[in-house]
């Protein structure tokens, strides 16, 4: 990882967050030389009202114009402060694209992205002749119709603990690219098309890198049973390209439920 | 009207369009002093592609940070170009928050706002305890919960041809105060709460001024019966405030089958 994870002191209280933001106007999730980042623009705010310098560790690091519904932190703190003041002080210093949406103080057990179990992420395309405008922040325009049937196929093959090297970024850093899918579900309603996929976890730009070759599938570019070649090969360069960043949302990571965070967050 | 009308040349050809924007960035519809207007930005465009100085005329005006999905324009012009010309050509002279979604040929007697015979809008309420970040662009944030079948029953004395002067801003340049509103839906789904309004027309602010008095009736703040009362009283001071515009969306305008729009835009 490129920024050092803040050390764990047992002695210090640890608050966990629900962080909700549209990430059109940032430069991703993690603080880097260049601004804004969601992560920074966090911590800056947090620091005010804790009076002191706040890291914090999220559940899942997004990339430039990703958004986050459900986006969860934790950090270390001596400043004693409760929920609500945490809430109401943070969000006054915090841009109207960033927002916290709840606050808990946790066990010094619980780790953000540690304790994780899964992570559900969605990806909307708008399937229409000409481009959206209201929407186009948050949706990726495909121009030409769709095959939902066969794109639901060939997803089917995504599911279970499997492989991903073809759908991770050659620069993904995780140790191991296995990864258990849980579900992978394409709902039409009109022109708004929406993937929504449940992981344990999820490999550097895999949903992107598959959507972009989900695609291939639903244009008839690729047959159904494309998909499992291109898994069972291992290999990168056989996937279809990285779609573009600004469909995809984090809706919410979950954790075991001793850990008392709010109802949607529990197993 | 602040700005003149263009004079109808009955030697051109008459083109309708279908616009979709993100007003949030612009101030307002309508062509001012002050840049940008949606109305300035897609004349440029327009002209640029005819070649020529085009000046459209909108079926209804929308104020500063208020969208449109289905709004309908239509203008005068010598150039021949086919409707795919249109699209493409203006487009792609279009900000992300502004395109056209379809354009048509149509008779001189087509006319955007005289020839509507129905208007729709949206309103988006998050109803939560904390502010919303990925969507505050597109909805209005209320802190308290609402009592929506209260709200519901409220609404239901704004159905029918009825005089709304107590609904209109003070500004409003209508001849009339009367307006036949067909419709108002209020439907929830967790946290967002959706109203939406059909009638012939709406004056000014007069949407965003009926849901500032109805979220009087979901806070317990005013009866059910406080609405009939407020329009009887036929006095803009006795209602409640002017809602905030980001909820706001024009979804489209309606007009007689014979001009030929498209289906959505048909009776």
């Amino acid at each position: 990882m490129a920024t050092a994870e803040p050390l764990t002191d047992r002695t210090m209280p640890r608050y966990a967050l629900g962080i909700e933001y549209d990430g059109t106007d940032y430069l991703g999730w993690q603080r880097q030389h260049q601004e804004p980042t969601v992560q920074a623009t966090l911590e800056r705010a947090l620091s005010f009202v804790a009076n002191e310098s706040v890291q914090v560790v999220c559940a899942g690091r997004t990339d430039t114009g990703v958004h986050a519904l459900g986006q969860v932190v934790h950090f270390d703190c001596a400043a004693a402060r409760n929920e609500r003041a945490w809430i109401l002080g943070t969000n006054s210093r915090l841009p109207a694209t960033l927002a916290l949406t709840w606050a808990r103080l946790v066990s010094p057990e619980f780790h953000a992205r540690f304790s994780a179990r899964l992570r559900s992420y969605r990806f909307r395309l708008v399937q229409r002749p000409t481009r959206p405008a209201l929407d186009a922040r948050q949706a990726l325009w495909v121009r030409e119709p769709l095959d939902i049937e066969a794109m639901r196929e060939a997803a089917k093959s995504l599911i279970g603990r499997l492989d991903f090297t073809s759908f991770r970024t050659l620069h993904c850093q995780a140790h191991s690219p296995v990864r258990e899918v849980h579900r992978i579900d394409i709902k039409q309603n009109g022109a708004l098309i929406e993937l929504e996929f449940e992981a344990n976890a999820f490999l550097h730009h895999m949903i992107r890198n598959i959507v972009g070759s989900l695609l291939k599938v639903g244009h008839g570019e690729r047959p159904v049973t494309w998909i499992a070649d291109v898994l069972a090969l291992r290999d990168r360069s056989k996937a279809g390209a990285t779609s573009a960043p600004q469909g995809l949302t984090f809706l919410r990571a979950r954790y075991p439920a001793e850990f008392g965070l709010p109802h949607e967050h529990c197993l």
